[in-house]
């Protein structure tokens, strides 16, 4: 079915949608396609600034990037709003197995990691399968030793093999120091082969010692396994200089399109503009960064404006804690019940193959006909129990209905945290095509006749 | 066709080969098509001993390792042979966008590279698209600058792609320094988009100043790129630790099984030991020590011992510039007319897809003859201007008959020179497939009753 007939059949049910938003919704839909502002934004941002991590250099470089850019493409209104966040510093990290088969292995420090002591750390290596098998050992086991967790993560278009492995990296040192280890080597949280290690946030825990914590390249990994079937006794060294410069501030940074007839109610896009600092972040999220600006951006070129007030929020310090979510959601605690609905952009450059939700479930009509605007592109309807993103998903426990565009991530943790991170990753197809989807959503949503609350509780997470 | 049926049409008509030969051909056949061994013999080079950069400590367990794996085989004879060798440290390398964009850089040192003064250098870079471009530049263009090659290499599966790039590696440096350039960034000799850069020996030469030579990943050559279409005054501090450590001795080890009629005749299969310092040289070059320590292995375990003597070389020092071969052609030169025929795995891990020869051309029905054995296998019958091999390559000049059991390597450049290249990277169906070969190769010449000489004069290369 075409867009025109599509459009006529949504339009004489009853519908959320006028037949004004929808005629917009074609023209901007025609546009988006033609659009390669998504891929040129990530290419500035990613040639232009590179790495940014929370709080580095680069960091305060993307903050003035971002800040000039949405300025640029003629948002009505664009502000920062600062956030407290720690700042650390990789430095030097090398790794190698001393004996009996002396060879460096390839490593990164997962964020956050104390250094080792002046001059490194040696000792023998214990391996675990999984995380599970490390807090069943006996304490005599583990004692003195680096602790190796070499658990596979598996390959799912939804990331759906990130959660039961990513535990083990962020509480994988307390509890391998809990047994009296002296330091963490994990196996890459990753579906790749290739011999990047991938870092990723730790936390630590009052109580409990601080032990250096980093991540092994998956060949390392399983070469670590043969070393291991060969001599139970392989000794590892360690060297990591990474530093704790204390707290810094960043900022989220805001651009808004001022609603012309609901200005008060908002409906949020965001992405993070913060990265981990060996790759250029392409994927984890100038993609999202490029995604939700070039929706805005196609919005921008209307003539008509929206009817509420459409908001890019690009996210300060999503990778070491979801630092910016928290803030903006304090900041903003006084108009939380203003949001309309929100979501984000952070799993790579797309497609987008499922519109998900969490509205109330009156409301999920008016997301069926936007799912038949989105079908065409290659989305399918999916479910009302979305989390709407990782820096979205501090929104609903307050009441903020959510929206999931969720995009194919089969490749993603390929790249995910890894110097391979770069802007030849991006599929210039995909990313336009979720910025096509993000388009539409933004517009349809900034428009729509409809009540989206209260919403479904929250599950435990 | 079946072997039998192959093996009795091939009886049939006049051969080189002799019902007993042939029998034997078909059990190594059988037998190789269901061993492991290639694979286990890289598995156990590549753990055991990882990297092996000629002269380092690595290479000396290397030596060690072959040793004692070819008199743990049961060869008839296995012995040393020194090769004086420069021994060349990477040491710590970094390269760094200072301005206009400031970010890192994945680099790795050229081989033979000079360290950067203390402190390191920094300029400005200018790039040209080809070694061509270089050589054709005005001096003062040059003068000062970093020199940015960045010549694509193109992926084909007998890497086709690699010669025209790789002169660039080697006289790259010595290009830009008659220039008055103060270093060179060369785009990696690479088919690959992940950010790996690939190492490669370089050269000086006297009279020339000798700077500092490292490749650039591709995906930092793109960015580099795009930084240029910003700002034509791109900034890049280097800073290589690269030692010379003077000159040092390694090994060729030779393993051999003594023929049982024409013991003085040779025919040789051979790879090389050493490996570059990244990776732990799985591709290049252990699959090539598996796949002919595996073929000799095969032909160990037969009753019947082979007519000529089959000599195992696994060469010292390929990788900086064929020193193991050249001391073999020195050491050998009074038998070098005794060598029947020599031939080397050095391309990966295979498929072989194709046999091809420099031998007399009267001699190329039992080239025909050995294909119909091979085709089973999936080889195709190629053409008689092989050069046999890198290290192999040296004896054809001197009237040594040479094959050339041509590898598939597609991705072989993907991986070639990286710290990626790695044990997981071996298929092991292809590396299965590739000794097979070289066991009824290896077999089929050491029995064969036929004249090889004189071979088609090699060709100026």
């Amino acid at each position: 079915m075409g867009m025109t007939s599509l459009l006529l059949s949504t339009a004489a049910s009853a519908t959320p949608y006028s037949q004004a938003t929808l005629t917009h919704a074609e023209r901007l839909h025609q546009h988006a396609l033609t659009s390669d502002s998504a891929l040129q934004t990530v290419e500035s941002l990613t040639t232009e600034v590179g790495p940014r991590l929370a709080g580095s250099e680069g960091d305060a470089r993307a903050v003035a990037w971002a800040q000039a850019k949405l300025q640029q493409m003629g948002f009505d209104r664009v502000y920062l709003e600062p956030v407290e966040i720690p700042h650390w510093e990789r430095g030097y990290a090398d790794a190698r197995v001393t004996l009996p088969f002396p060879q460096p292995l390839v490593i990164t420090a997962l964020g956050n990691s104390v250094a080792t002591p002046e001059g490194g750390i040696e000792a023998s290596i214990i391996r675990f399968p999984t995380l599970a098998d490390l807090q069943a050992a006996a304490p005599e086991q583990v004692s003195g030793k680096l602790v190796f967790i070499d658990h596979k993560m598996e390959r799912d278009k939804e990331g759906r093999g990130y959660g039961p492995v990513v535990k083990a990296r962020g509480v994988g040192a307390v509890e391998a120091a809990k047994k009296g280890a002296v330091g963490l080597l994990l196996r890459s949280v990753s579906t790749s082969s290739h011999r990047f290690a991938h870092t990723g946030v730790m936390r630590y825990i009052d109580g409990v010692a601080r032990i250096p914590a980093v991540a092994i390249s998956p060949p390392d990994a399983d070469q670590l396994t043969r070393m291991l079937a060969r001599d139970s006794d392989i000794r590892v060294k360690l060297d990591l200089e990474a530093m704790d410069h204390g707290t810094t501030t960043s900022y989220n940074v805001i651009g808004e399109i001022t609603g012309d007839r609901k200005a008060e109610e908002i409906v949020l896009i965001g992405a993070h503009l913060d990265t981990w600092d060996e790759g250029t972040g392409a994927l984890d999220d100038g993609a999202g960064v490029g995604i939700v600006t070039a929706a805005a951006g196609h919005i921008l070129a209307l003539e008509q404006r929206p009817q509420r007030t459409l908001r890019v929020v690009l996210y300060a310090a999503e990778e070491i804690g979801l630092l910016g979510a928290r803030a903006y959601r304090d900041a903003h605690k006084g108009e939380l019940d203003k949001h309309f609905i929100a979501a984000e952009a952070d799993f790579g450059a797309g497609p987008i193959f499922r519109l998900d939700s969490r509205v109330n479930e009156r409301a999920l009509p008016a997301f069926d006909q936007m799912h038949a605007l989105l079908a065409p592109l290659g989305v399918e309807r999916g479910h009302n129990h979305s989390w709407g993103g990782p820096d979205v998903s501090v929104l609903p426990p307050l009441g903020v209905p959510v929206a999931g565009l969720s995009m194919d991530g089969t490749d993603y943790f390929d790249y995910h945290h890894t110097p391979d991170d770069t802007f030849d990753k991006i599929d210039p197809d995909a990313i336009r095509q979720s910025a096509a989807v993000y388009t539409l959503f933004a517009w349809l949503m900034a428009n729509a006749e409809v009540d989206l609350r209260p919403i479904p509780l929250p599950e435990e997470r």
